[in-house]
């Protein structure tokens, strides 16, 4: 048997995950068959289901690969010595995560159809509540350092936080099909997530430190 | 023929909806056939089709229930002569939204279905970027109300600030089946919303005015 690089293990591998991203987002996750991705890609069943053996472990791989992205970026940011403002540590995670999305062809159709699915797939949910976790994590991580500087209420959970920041992205998600951007993630409706962050995040409304203080008990 | 009111001929769309509804959360839109719908409400064919043809028409109805509520919720929240602070308008129209999707047995499954199905259903599509803008609409009404205030940098786009509110609520309950809860909204959970939305429109780091004043530039 010919020695085979990783490097080449790991381009095929890749290779049939986009070929997968891309025939879900096309025609459905239920709707394509594991015969539709071997003609996407153009390799024999023999050489796929040497990484893959069904569809489900491919959207494992597809999520995970994310997540790992996503980890990635938050490592990154908590290793800053100083945090930077709300908006813009939201906006250079969600910014590298949208490129990456573009890059490997996982639409919107195929993000929400993930989310979808985990209301049938136990394993998949399972796999997404822990991705979901890492990521609160990353940003409670990040909230803690706020309210350390005085810039947000200390008496907050910093996970309840965390988890509105998370929402305000998966969101946006979202509504990109809504407004007929099923294709791809359009990086210019960033500006938007990015003036809205922003606008809420420097808001004076009067009273605000009480307002906070009563949210911030925990119930 | 029997004159029938109309209280009597709601009652029983809504009793068919209700049905429609427990069948799609429990099931799937996809795996569940108008004979299953059938059976979950125990009317004739007839009875049924008298007021839906598709399962397409019964979850287009269910959708503008569900936005016509939401419709009546901002118009209450626009008669208020002074504003309540965002994270409490946001609380205030989200609960009664969640009261009533439960009410309804709209489940967090079910919603994020329809979601889905709305990269497949142009129709479906049309009706929810529809929907999404009338909330976003509502929403920015309220944003112009606190700019006129000075709460909140008048150079955002209104529409900017109300898609990422919009968006935070969408996200939470994309979470719902995320953290397990796929059965029905959780009610407690609007607290973390809650805590983590005064918590962000409460924050002080420095230069928010800058922050804030550069994220309002139209882009």
């Amino acid at each position: 048997m010919a020695r085979v690089s990783q490097a080449h293990l790991d381009a095929r591998r890749q290779q049939i995950l986009d070929g997968a991203a891309a025939c879900f987002s096309r025609n459905g996750f239920h709707a394509t068959s594991m015969q539709d991705v071997l003609q996407e890609v153009g390799l024999s069943a023999g050489a796929v289901y040497r990484y893959f053996r069904s569809k489900d472990e491919m959207i494992a791989a597809i999520v995970n690969g994310v997540l790992e992205t996503l980890g990635a970026s938050f490592a990154e940011r908590s290793r800053d010595p100083m945090p930077l403002r709300p908006a813009e540590t939201v906006m250079q995670v969600v910014r590298r995560m949208w490129e990456m999305l573009n890059e490997r062809g996982i639409t919107p159709t195929l993000i929400i159809q993930v989310w979808a699915e985990t209301t049938r797939n136990p394993e998949l949910a399972a796999r997404l509540r822990e991705g979901l976790g890492v990521v609160v994590d990353g940003w409670s991580a990040i909230v803690r350092k706020y309210q350390e500087l005085g810039w947000l209420d200390p008496g907050v959970p910093p996970s309840s936080v965390a988890r509105t920041m998370v929402a305000t992205v998966q969101g946006f998600i979202l509504q990109q099909p809504m407004l007929g951007e099923s294709g791809r993630l359009d990086l210019g409706q960033l500006d938007v997530l990015e003036a809205g962050l922003r606008a809420l995040t420097g808001m004076s409304p009067p009273g605000a430190e009480e307002a906070s203080g009563a949210g911030g008990t925990e119930r």
